[in-house]
Formats: C-alpha cells, structure tokens, sequence
C-alpha cells in the first residue's frame, strides 16, 4: 500500500467538524417525537465526553442538562451545531452562529429541495449562500451528521461505541444507522461515519477527502444517492483507491429508484452505465446491494490482502459443500482438487478416505475414522495450493442437544487453533436463521450464536450466504491483484 | 389448476411407504454416536404414533423400548425398516424382511458407490438386485429417509410436527433437515419430505410422480444433485408443473461441484445448460441456492397465483426503499407511480405531500402531518394498478426502546388491518440481523421477532434480503403468467 498523502484539494481540514470539543443542538426539547429531543438523547445516552448545549426558548432543564435560550447565551466556545428546529429559522440561526465561532453546522432540519416544492429548493439554495458567506459549513441539510465513537458521537440509540478503522460515508440517514448497527453486529468497528443528506455544501467528495486522508480509516465504504460533483469524485476516488479499499453502494440505479432519491436527498441519479465505468476506472469496488456493503466490511476488516483464487472448504454435510462449491466456482474462484497435504494424511489411515475425500473436505465422512479435525484442517491449512481457507458450519447435524454442542465445539476450536498458526486467512459461513420470538431462545440458535461470537472474537470473519461471500471474496482478489499490478508497473 | 391425475406410470403406490403403521429400527443402539440411537431417538422424540421396533443383537431395552433379535422375533407386521448396520450385512437382512412382508426398505448405510470404491461400487448394485428379487422397495442407500409429520416421522431431532401442503424431495440428508429447518421457521409447513441419497432403486422420477399425485402436497420442491432417468424425469416434470408448482435447485452445477456430488451420492451431474433447458421447457422454476429455495416455498406458500408485475412498496426509510425500488425494477418488476387513490388521499391532507411522496412511499414524511397509516397501505391496496403489496419493515428508525416498540406495533397494525380486507395479496421484507450470543436477548431483535411473527401468525410471508424477495416473485409471476397462457390456448 501507498502512503497516505496529504490532503489534495481542500484546504479546510474537516478534522474539527469530526471532532468538536462542544456541541449546541437548536431545537433541543422533552417531545419524545421530535429529532430535537432525540439528538439529545443519543449524545447524553452515548456518553459523549465534550460539552453540550442545549438550545430551546422556554425549557429550564432537559435530561439535567441546563438549557440556553440562544447560543449567544452559551458561556464557552461552540465547535458543532445540531440545528433541528423548522428551515424558515435557519438563516436566523447561522448569523447567530458567528457570534460563537461555530465551525459546522449539521442541518437535521429537513423539508426543502427533497419535498419537490420550488419555494423550499429556493430556501435551500438561500441557507447555502448565507452559510457561505459567513464561513460556516454545513452538513446536510435532511440528514443524521456525525458517528464516531471515539468521541461517543452517535446518530442513532445504541450503536456500538468501541473505535475501529472502517470509515463510511452513507447519503441517508436511515441507511447509515442500518449500515453502523448491522455490520458492528458481525464484528467491525469504525472510526467515523458520515450521514450528509442533500450535500448543500459538504458533499461526498469533501468527506471522501478526508477519510482518504484519516490516519484512523483504513478501508472506506460509501451510500451514493448522486453525486454533485462527478469529475472531482472519480479524481478523488481513483487517488483514495491507491491508499485504500474503498467500496461503493448506489441507490437510485433504476428509473424507480432514481425518482425515490429525487424525494430522499433531491440527488439527481446520473446514468448507471457512466457510473460503473467511472468506478471501475478508479478501482472502486461495487456493491450491489446493503447486505453485500456490509459483507465487504467485514472481509476488509478482517482479512489480510489476499491475491489468489484457490479456495480449501472444509466442513458442512456433503450437499452443503455441493452448493458451496458450486457458489465458489460460479464466482470465479477456484475450488481446487484435495490439497497433497490432506491426501498424504488420509493415505497414512485409511486408502478408501484418500480415494473418498475431495475439496470441499466433508467432515461427515470422517466419522469413525481415526482422523483429528485439527490435522485435517492444518493440512488445508499448510497447503501451498489453497489461498484462502473456508470453514463451512453448519448446526443442521443429525443429532440432539448434547452431541451437537460438544460436535460444534470441538469443529470450531479446530479452526481456531490452527488459525492460531497463521498459515492461511481463514472465513466462516454460517446459516443464519430467521427467527421469530418464540423461537429466539432455543438452544439451536443459542449454540450456533455462541460459536459465531467465538469466532469474531478471534477476528475470524464470518458470513451467512454462500453467494455473497464468494461474491465479495472474488471482488476483493480483483482489487488486490490490481493493487498488485499497480505497484510493479510502477516500481 | 389442472384436476390431479391418477398416478401417470408407476403402478406401486408409495402412499404405504409414507404411512408406516409400524417401523423396525435394524442397527438400533444406545451409543449415541451411532445412527441406530439418533434414528430411534428421532421417533421416540417426534412421537411416531405407530409401532416402533428397535432390532439389535443383545440389549433387552433402549429408550424403555423392548429390542428383538430379529426381525422374525417381532410379534406384529412390519411396514417399513430403517437399516442402520453395516453394508454388508445388508443382503442378509433383506432375505429376513420377506418374512415380515416389509414393503420398503430404507438404507440409513452408506459408504458404497459414494466412496469411489469398485467393491463398494458392485455391493451396492448386489444390494439393488436382492431388493428388486425380493419385491421390496429401497430408499437410499446413504439417506435420511422420510418426514412425515402428520405420521410424527421425521428424520432429524426437532423438526417441526405440524403438517402443512408443501412437498420436498430431498437427494442430500443434510440439505434435508436443513431445509425443513429453516423453512419450517419462515412458517411454511410440510406434507413430507423424502431424502433419497444414492438412488440405488427408488429414484427422483418416481418421488415426484408420488407427489405429484399426492392430495396433501400442494407445491414440490427439489433438491437434486443428479437425475437417474433423464426422460422419465422431464415428462414427468411437465405433467407436475401442469398441476402444482415445482422449483428446483441443482447441485452440481460447475466442475468442482460435480466432482462433490459424486463422492456425496455417488450422482452424474449432467450438463448444466441441458439441465437448464430441460427445466425451462418443463416449467419447472430454477433456485439459484438454498436461500432462494426456501423463500419460493415461503412465497408459494403463502401468496395467492399473482399474474402481474406492479408493485406498491410502503415503509422503510427513504434510503432503504430506494434500494428496494432498485431491486424490483432490477427483477424486471413494475414499481408503478405513485397510484391515484394515495395521491387523492395525500391532496386531501397537504398538497406538498402529494407532490413530495411517491412509489415506494417513505412513512417518514408523513411524520406530523395528520396521515394514518391504515388509510395510506389501504389506498395502495384498492388501486387497481398494483398487483402486490410490499410491506418495508426496518427497526432501524431514529427512536429508543419505547416509542420505536410503539412505532413499529402501530405500523404492523396497519398492515395487518389492511390484510384482513383481503384486497391485495401482501409480502413483507425485514433485515434479518446475524446474532452473537450477547445480542441474542436484546430488545431491539426481540422486538423485531415479535413482528415477524405477528405477520406469519397472520399469513403473511416475511422475506429478508430485499434481492431475493425480488428475483423469487418476479419467477412466481412467470410461472403464473404460463400457466396462464397454458389454460387459455387450450380453451
């Protein structure tokens, strides 16, 4: 990998907005339904450690915290404005901004250039002048702003709060608190996120800047409604590819979509074919859809650059591994014969195993045999042929409660010794039930959950489609053999 | 729908071998590591209502049940026998059954022509011969036989013991217990499911005629890894499809595949793009993977025959239902404009949300403006240009504990409400979240779970990954759409 540059085009360093020391939500208030009470509440529940201001005309006290009637009223320095209040107070608001040096303001406030309504667009377009003219800026407006958890800045109740290296820059609000809570569920932990909703003025290619730039992020995923400006984002995205992976999710790719981002972040779509061209030009990596963003997280996040195509599978029942296979090869990776390693060890107990066993390596035909799970899994492991290692598990056993327990046990701490080993980079796939309430607490579930945790808390990724592991596995080889050609053309 | 035929070529009726009065257990034991125990335990466990049989050498009693010798020493007939000893004890056993008139035999054992081994190879094919001297039926070998819930049947621990209409035949055991498993969760209920390995004498051709005629089975899934008789098998195909809806999913499908499916059940892949084609003209439907196969059961299941492509999407956030939209344009469905009863509706109310919501309609507008929820899904279901409802549930809205419970009681209420009118056909999509055990009891999947439930309570079927709840209705469409045809062109 490169070295990171300096920043390339902006001069303004957008660390501070990431990083206020104080922060003054407008609009503050005790109504559970309204944003202004909400906001509140994720940074006092999230723990964040800076000052907060909250800013209402009557409250004396909100969640124990004294509440100030402007900002000009607020005794200390304001770094970071929520503004939730109506958009007709905002221009009012950012003049009263400059009194207290206020850096950035993230406009929660919504309702203008997404409703259609020419007269809001209008309002829009007179908030970004004025905020430009005073030399403030915006994130926003129509979105959720900051998420990073080293701060203890959150835009959503309960995300997780440990600091990781994933950075991403999500478009809608939703999508980014989706996005935050179900990967951290699987593992990975980020150092910022950034919802940014209509991009009136900060806008992708200023965040994308920026994270290309931050020492804290090393893989960069983006939510893309539309882009504002397109030849500066493909230049800024094809220098941040060279440094890191960065993953790219569009919305609006069809002609349905494009007319719901028009009512989401009045983004205008552009052409999906000119998109994809311009993506793959810069080395960006697709994904098609949340679930795939979320499963090239994890794969970045957790394994090493891997270059080669050769997959080892081990583990499943016999038809498991068929349609694991069949995945495998269908994305264009290479599911090679039974590694000599493994051949010579099945040769040594028993010649029908050696003749029996193939790649995937079905651990059902083991049984009775005097072969360890440990050495079957090391000699894959060992294996000169095999790039990457897959652990198939599967809680579908033909046996009850005890047996499957110790069975699963025993399989998993297999995989965790000899990832110990470091010989190879090793992922998981695990079926992932569709629970209702009554069904949450069987032991099946519970058992199958357990050995998913013990793998993450191993940094073994893990993933619970067979198409879309293979899918991101096969991308994310393109992407370092790329890399890889890269750097030796230009050594 | 076509009336049901008679059985079209077999004259055997496999009804007996599906309604057991009483089964033999032969290889039955109390080692817990051994089949004999697991398969006793299945029955003891599902509560097989008819006579159970355990046949071993010595003991007196297993799970409290007396144990014979052999199969002569049984008092009363014997319908069926599960054979769990050794393969070469097999032919032995045979020749016993005709003492008891044993219909059918079900070969637990394996390790025979998977193994790759000529000997192995040539005592399967002697097994065939007895079998077939003998008049008695063979299901496997290397199989798990047969679930049956209304009979209390089953093949693995656990499995659910309600009977519904759906039929599988299942080549891989593991796929099997797997299938049923996962289905059984989304709420899909079965007549039965038979498992049937290797082949050797009862094959798919011969199942599927069985379920084809089969009054308690209303839709046929398949799992097949290779096809034994490939014209009786397409005929066959084409008189079921006429009938009931058949999908399928091959394993198999690439070289690596292949090269599995021979040591898994001794199968011969066969061309994939004959195999396809075959399917195609026999209007089979085609599923990509195990996932896919399971939400066709969940669609068949529970949605009536849908004939057109329009959908109306509700829910979700802004940014979620643009990735929706995407994902049914891209499966080749209409997400229509916004219909005309919703947009009369919206001016009634406020003329800057008829103009600002569209198709998928984002309920986060409609915050504090005087909207129902119950009036907006039900103006999408009585336009008449949608064809199918698609509810968006996220639990990922910007509120804590309470207020999100409230939220999302209130908006599946709606749906609910909505449903019982019965003016359009309803499916759900709902992120599945992939838990670890320490997330396993918090609120927030609780309380999705707890709607999920609410709707399969209700009939209605729940989808996870917004691509695979596309692509699977979108086939549901043109399989409708041909019977369709079919039935008019023979007017």
């Amino acid at each position: 990998m490169n070295k990171i540059p300096k920043p390339l085009i902006h001069e303004e360093n957008l660390d501070e907005i990431f990083h206020p020391r104080s922060i003054a939500i407008v609009g503050a208030s005790e109504n559970v339904v309204s944003f202004g009470y909400q906001c509140l509440r994720y940074l006092c529940k999230g723990g964040y450690r800076g000052k907060i201001y909250p800013i209402a005309p009557q409250k004396k006290k909100i969640m124990g915290l004294r509440v100030y009637k402007t900002l000009g009223e607020v005794p200390g320095n304001i770094d970071y404005v929520i503004c939730c209040i109506n958009a007709n107070m905002v221009i009012d608001l950012l003049r009263e901004c400059t009194q207290k040096k206020v850096k950035a303001v993230h406009l929660f406030t919504g309702r203008l250039s997404e409703t259609g309504d020419s007269n809001r667009r209008g309002l829009e377009k007179d908030i970004l002048s004025e905020a430009q003219k005073l030399g403030i800026h915006l994130i926003g407006p129509n979105c959720m702003g900051i998420y990073n958890p080293r701060e203890r800045i959150t835009f959503n109740h309960d995300l997780c709060m440990e600091p990781g290296t994933v950075g991403a820059i999500v478009q809608s609000g939703g999508i980014a608190g989706e996005f935050v809570r179900y990967t951290a569920l699987r593992g990975v932990r980020f150092s910022k996120v950034i919802s940014y909703g209509n991009a009136s003025d900060l806008n992708e290619c200023d965040f994308l800047e920026y994270f290309l730039c931050d020492k804290e992020t090393k893989i960069i995923l983006m939510y893309i409604e539309g882009v504002r400006e397109g030849k500066r984002f493909v230049k800024t995205l094809r220098d941040a590819t060279r440094i890191k992976p960065v993953i790219i999710l569009k919305g609006g790719r069809t002609k349905a979509g494009s007319k719901s981002i028009a009512s989401h972040t009045a983004s205008i779509a552009g052409s999906i074919n000119i998109w994809g061209g311009a993506l793959r030009q810069a080395r960006a990596i697709q994904a098609r859809n949340l679930n795939e963003l979320i499963d090239f997280a994890v794969a970045f996040y957790f394994l090493p650059p891997i270059t080669g195509k050769r997959v080892g599978i081990i583990g499943g029942g016999g038809g498991n591994g068929v349609l694991l296979a069949d995945e495998f090869e269908e994305a264009g990776l290479d599911v090679i014969s039974i590694p000599e390693q493994l051949k010579k060890l099945l040769e040594s107990r028993s010649p029908i195993l050696a003749k029996w066993v193939g790649n995937p390596v079905d651990f059902s035909i083991l049984h009775g045999f005097n072969v360890d799970y440990v050495e079957v899994v090391r000699s894959v492991a060992q294996s000169p042929d095999v790039d990457l290692l897959i652990a198939n598990i599967t809680g579908e056993s033909p046996y009850h409660k005890q047996m499957l327990t110790t069975f699963l046990e025993k399989e998993v701490n297999a995989y965790l010794t000899v990832a110990k080993e470091e010989l190879k980079p090793i992922a998981v796939v695990m079926k992932n039930p569709e629970l209702v309430a009554d069904q949450a607490r069987n032991w099946r579930w519970q058992i199958l959950f357990k050995q998913r945790e013990r793998f993450i808390n191993n940094h073994i990724p893990v993933f619970s489609s067979h198409g879309g592991v293979a899918g991101v596995i096969r991308k994310m080889v393109d992407y370092y053999q790329g890399i890889e050609a890269d750097n030796f053309s230009t050594v």
